[in-house]
């Protein structure tokens, strides 16, 4: 199929690339034109403009952009839309909040433009293990792009079928999802953030622990030294806790086990922070995708305010100075 | 080898069958003699009493222990310990609390006997894929113990090769570890199911939103009725999540999208709140492990004392009746 | 001075008498009449309407809205903004997000009518005590409203001074707070029912561990059974976590130590959500405020979903049934 | 009556002089004798030893041991131990694991010496108001010790009745309270302090919340520069979240707004830990006094390694450098 791409970042390039590969079409924009060139060479068809992308474009067209979310991607959308006709496709493919997607859609509906929310997990590793995709929006629009996000997404691979699958339709075992109407998508990526914040938040207080099994605050015969690499390559197999994440674990603690290369400033993006809000708005009990967050948000400042305040009081109270 | 193995519940009767299958001589013992009849059929040697087993193996001995953590553990090692001899080694591959390890190592070290605490992970699909070894104790008595170890381990298996572990040595990436000295295997296994109980709560929560998505108290546009198998299944592939704990929920989602035959009753085992004492001992923050322990001690309340002050707080300043 | 109430529940009768106890002059309107003529008896002058109330107000009229937050109080002051003149006031004293005062007063302001939020706290002891008011708005508005604001506030009374606070001015000490422009007044109250959750909570948490001293899962010399209604009462003398919360404890647990009047259900509003809200959109770690909400989250549920997904998962590794 | 005080720190000290002012004879030890000395000069019996001690009281003895818990006050109170005659009292008014109180009591028993714990309150005001009395120990030994207790204790005081307290008899209301048999007493401290933690975290994290409502990651007309020092003043008078925490809030704030002379660096005693501990083993959920604590572990350290463990994941999946 033919499909235009805005934003090649390294998420947008790959999947371009990974297009190329299962023999799409790909007309490709950036804003810097050197990334551009890099994948014409690769065999994509370069567009110096948003109004070239469109004219390269056969109608209906099918454009996905891959922007970062929030502003940008708005800017790009209303841009976008001045230009398109009706019947062609927005794919917002960026970490859009799914209420923004509602109220864009609502927009773009009156001229006739259909809009999809994809959401895509995968990070470096996607170009060749696939795109695990996660996509709102009108059914009609999401199965007209099936042969594209076929091609994106993994397929079922060598990953055991889970049983009683047999009897389920549809291609969630192909690694692509239509999850609902429009923002759905983002939905079901944001809370996938969420849970990846507290499964990354699990391993790293357990392997935390570890390290400080040796602290001298324990008594002489409870204290272990123990190495944090090899735990983390002995669960990778057979045990309860193996997961991808463990494995990126493993790499990581093979190369330094005291990682002392990472600084432990940890950032967030804002699906972590969405994810507690639709949490706190249907009222679930979201303690440990909080904690996780939480712990990020602390990992940034040498001291928090909070943590002033129990100083002074302290203080006030018992005559103790803090160090 | 030769090995005895005390207690033939799940995990005990499965890691004989796994070791007979390696060509391992067991003798074997239960409380209640028709296991022991069944592995015989198997091809085990059975024995009628602790005694009996003690006189059927050729010392030096090997006698693995697999009964509940706790007192009849403590029973049964405090039985053994008169009736073994010097450079007999017995292994605890039970749950056992790692002080415990270390109190009973010192009493039997007194007598020349060696004590090897094991952790295993695997639960019922152990037996086919094999169990991670989180092994404690002393180096020789451990060494000495290695072709049972690889046999009950599940080895390399298709499992990729975590990049720079060419140069580490060991057997981790067999399966199994000796962690430390006696106390560390039993202290490894013990965070390994903090964690696994934190990483179960993560989930846990990412689908309570899910399944709350369509909650009336959202505004129109934003409910979504979600396919929970769908996505657990779609998860599976190319994302950033995927897990055996993931497997397990999507074999689980695929039966019955609203686990409507499970209660939500979640019991806990000694080693979810000993890691929390082991965090707090050694002052390691370990917000999603404790988060994720409370969620069980709350399942299984209809209500608590702490929610009954609350309402009576609210009832005392804002004269507040709850339903 | 002379104000209109829109509202006569609980919380707005009793300002009207605390107002007419200053001698305010007070007009006064309820959607139910009844509580209109309950007002009159006590020296108010009743309102039939809205337009009544306006009409029997001296421009430029002070206005105090208090009905519920969220759509009621939208319509309210939706319906006023029609009848109301260049210089008018119209006070939001009910729980409103502060986002939509934001909002509101934006439009009001087009049509010079001035806009102040205050926050409330009190309860049912605010009658005789006095309301501490946490207020938003333009100066020369919220200057205007001080007789009406000084009257309301409980005063300076008896509480100690703040050592440090002769050099500051302002009002505070008298239990009013200019906090700053329109939504600051909500904006801190918000925080403040944040705030009060999770003092509560730590109450609560504290209590139910005492109840649970006496479990048989605790060693037998490790039992304690506590009077829990003493405990409250005697850590209102000289301790360090005496308050207000602590004494309504106190009372609640004189009359029912077993409080088995009270279901445990505990409610929340918006307040306690919104305050989450503000700490993840300012990357604020907010960790005991969250599982303060989440507590009240899982009290209205006999079991969530994700316990459901916890039970699941362990069938699905260890073969576990929970009962 | 006739009392011996062993440790002359910031408590001990005080207590001794609240004794004296009480019309008790206190017979006065510590290590360092500049404070025996100080004491001697107010009006106490200073003792050169612990024999010296023990020979200047008349039997049966009764002994208030106020030394840093742990094995400063096991070694006292063993060295005691040989000195004392059957039907003498000690007291071990530090901060003692209950646990170790009943093991210490055991084996005093032997001798017939009775073994009194209590926990205190009160801090550096404790002198004037009063310390708050927690006590545990056998009935008749507790009895005996009355009249000192309720000397320490603060009495009633100007603080209002609790309604119902008429019908329920008891010390709590004088500020001292037999909670129960050996332990109990520094059971209730233990779980007082607990409480404390949290009360203490959800001041501070309302105030920080505050502290970043101007942050310029929100939206200009949602940004508030907020007086912190206002806030906790007005919050005195009126509102449902006073207490003493907050009046020592507002003095601090008072001073300083910023706190920049607190390093944020916040201790934690054995009583929030162990606290914890109790409600793991009677499987209470503490989510709000678990969070508390670790909050304070985490302010001790730069980062931590959990959060290295957290960049490198990022690092390995996506890509991401943390600054």
């Amino acid at each position: 199929m033919e499909i235009g791409m805005i934003g090649l970042g390294r998420m947008g390039a790959n999947i371009v690339r990974r297009l190329m590969r299962y023999g799409h079409s790909c007309v490709v924009y950036n804003r810097t034109p050197d990334k551009v060139a890099q994948l014409e060479a690769e065999g994509a068809i370069g567009a110096a403009s948003l109004d070239d992308l469109v004219q390269k474009l056969t109608p209906p067209r099918i454009i996905w952009v891959m922007v970062p979310a929030g502003e940008v991607t708005e800017q790009v959308i209303g841009k976008l839309a001045d230009k398109l006709e009706r019947d062609d496709i927005i794919i917002d493919g960026g970490n859009s909040y799914y209420k923004d997607d509602v109220r864009r859609s609502q927009a773009l509906q009156k001229q006739g433009i259909h809009y999809v929310d994809i959401g895509t997990s995968g990070g470096v590793w996607g170009l060749d293990r696939g795109y695990c995709l996660m996509i709102g929006g009108p059914q009609e629009a999401v199965e007209q792009l099936d042969p594209i996000l076929k091609s994106v997404a993994p397929g079922k691979g060598e990953i055991e079928t889970t049983p009683g699958r047999e009897q389920l339709k549809g291609t969630a075992e192909e690694g692509y999802l239509h999850c609902g109407p429009v923002g759905a998508g983002h939905f079901v990526k944001m809370v996938h953030n969420g849970v990846e914040y507290a499964l990354m938040q699990a391993y790293a207080e357990g392997f935390d622990i570890f390290r400080s099994a040796n602290s001298e605050e324990l008594p002489a015969d409870h204290q272990y030294t123990l190495n944090v690499a090899d735990i983390a390559e002995v669960w990778r197999r057979g045990s309860v806790v193996g997961s991808w994440l463990l494995d990126l674990t493993a790499i990581a603690l093979a190369e330094d086990p005291a990682l002392s290369g990472y600084s432990g400033h940890v950032q967030d993006s804002g699906e972590g922070r969405w994810t507690l809000m639709a949490a706190i708005e249907s009222a679930v009990p979201a303690d440990v995708l909080s904690a996780a967050l939480y712990t990020r948000f602390r990992s940034r400042q040498e001291h928090t305010f909070a943590e002033k305040v129990l100083s002074a009081m302290r203080y006030q109270f018992g005559g103790h100075v803090e160090k």
